[in-house]
């Protein structure tokens, strides 16, 4: 059972309720996307602080919104902040979004990002080859951090994930999905250039914790899937190469708007 | 008593001179903001270096002119190199500059922060929030590492910091400040568009650390504060969002020279 | 003995191999040069991940096609995760690309380097100052982690220092060289303005490490030179400051093709 994105979602609706909030968003995240992740979260309105200091974590978690957790650069320092933060933020029922980068790719990785998923993420946002290997499923896992499955093929793997870990799952790639195990949304959008531009997956991990503070989970899923794949059309359309593409997908996120989201949604062919 | 800048200090005699001296400046610095502080510190004339290894902060404070040392993403380790920079730098009489990034957001920041100032920075340099929880003023307390308070408002709290650290104090915000005080030099100039990327207030103090190796701390602190408001004002006319904003920002600063410091000069309206 | 780089080595050959094989690179690197060797690795073709923990840096030089080592923020844990990935890569007859960022600024720093490159690199990337530095070559040292010398004056130094370790040295500079001990292949190309965007270098020697995955390691070092000349030359004409240029050198590695490398050696006079 698949539905569209765009009639079952008022993701116009769920951006300007971020804006409104301006959702302070604690991203404990890989040193690649540190930058592009914060220039994101401001461009959409959001604000962004990386803190993964043991001594400050929690404290801060509690002034937060919302928290992503990203393992891209783990090692065991980062790994225990992680843990409190995410304790922290269940605690406190604040949303927290798991991004398993790598997962399957050594069983250091997959270790952790199965640990960190039974902490039952609000969203878990990954690409098909690290769900798949999250969700256990065999595959032949990933090839390094990029993904060498189809998002469609992990769809399996990743209502089963939401089930077990009673979050969200949204799986990125060529077209993407969102699911809480029973419901799918299918969303369109974005462009084959963004794999070529290192750590956008990971800001819109970011971008869906900050949506996560302003929306149920799955509306906040889809809302930051839609956002992400209209700015990046918009973005990829402006460039030559990947070269200028964090900056133009800021500048699409900046001016994105409902009269821009109705547009693509009235391009966008309605699902099978 | 507000002075107004341009007619106090001689903002292009300073960049002129730093350019003649391209000074090595070592950052101590945050991880979302190294690359932009590199590459600001590059386009103005200074040569940027990145080291924080125990094993030799001391010996790379011993060959370079001017240390930042940045908060933003601080932990025990990178604070204990803090720590040992800013001693070699003092014994050595080395300018330096703190930016207490989230000063006020949690007890251990709040509390590393008022530690680093207590060896007497140079400059400080740190949004309105941070200024008045620095100083002890008692306001809200900054949401994030986001300002949530006007430069105007931490006037006050900024004259009783440097008076007490015998540093001079630089806010930055809608209008920007230097006191080391007593006197108060006001500068206009930037764009509301600039906190919207990130580290840009990291960079400037950066810049201000390189201003250091070639003047006096008042006068570095305002022909930094001066020329970056200047390029960055630039940079956002050519910028229809902020994603662009940090190359536009990087063009300015390399374009940066005396015909243009006059130009702004002129369309700035003196102070009252 | 100086031959030139166009008839001498299959550049154009070499890119498209590196396109079908997409290898994908450990980088062990330094935080300011995290995110650029990324995007230059994705926009050239090849498959960048980072990964230094210890708990699985052998597991991941394992299903790697190369790794970088790159020192330019190095302390001691992420020396000993250099130290396991490239035992692990040399046990397994990995290529593997040392970047001595910084040798020769501190005491520790060139007892690092000089350890690693005991190691046998396959290829050493780095600028005069340091292959000097590193070669054991008096000199004055380098000025922080910006050269201070020319490329040909370290000829001599590259010379003994590749056949000390049985390397590959590639020296970057005004123009390039790359020697095995006994031959020196000199590489035109580039731009004076490349130095002034932070971590270009250290994406070469990325882009080193990607071209060995496909390649000996000569070959390898002069096309890395090659590519990374003139799709820097083609950057730079586009831009008219530093502040693009990142952005600008990934356009030209992703648009870079066998017609363009042949226009460009047409244009380049021949070798004396």
């Amino acid at each position: 059972m698949i539905e569209d994105t765009i009639p079952a979602v008022d993701v116009a609706g769920a951006l300007e309720a971020l804006r409104a909030r301006r959702p302070l968003v604690q991203n404990i995240t890989n040193y690649v996307a540190m930058t592009i992740s914060a220039n994101v979260l401001l461009a959409l309105g959001a604000s962004p602080a990386m803190v993964h200091a043991l001594e400050e974590v929690e404290d801060f978690v509690a002034i937060s919104d919302a928290l992503v957790v990203n393992i891209g650069t783990l090692s065991p320092p980062w790994v225990e902040a992680m843990r409190r933060a995410i304790l922290a933020a269940n605690e406190r029922r604040k949303p927290w979004v798991l991004d398993p980068v790598g997962c399957g790719a050594t069983p250091y990785r997959t270790r952790v990002a199965a640990e960190l998923a039974a902490f039952h993420p609000t969203v878990i946002r990954a690409n098909a080859s690290e769900i798949m290997s999250l969700a256990g499923a065999t595959a032949d896992g990933p090839k390094g951090v990029d993904s060498t499955a189809g998002s469609d093929d992990a769809l399996v793997a990743a209502r089963a994930l939401a089930r077990r870990t009673s979050s969200i799952v949204a799986v990125t790639g060529a077209v993407d999905y969102a699911t809480d195990g029973v419901r799918v949304v299918r969303v369109a959008g974005g462009d084959a250039m963004m794999p070529l531009s290192t750590a956008l997956g990971c800001s819109l991990s970011a971008v869906t914790a900050a949506f996560c503070a302003v929306a149920d989970p799955l509306t906040a899923a889809v809302a930051a899937l839609t956002v992400f794949g209209v700015a990046g059309a918009q973005a990829a359309q402006r460039c030559r190469g990947p070269g200028h593409l964090p900056a133009e997908l800021c500048d699409a996120l900046y001016a994105m708007d409902r009269a821009t989201l109705d547009r693509f949604a009235d391009a966008t062919p309605a699902a099978a």
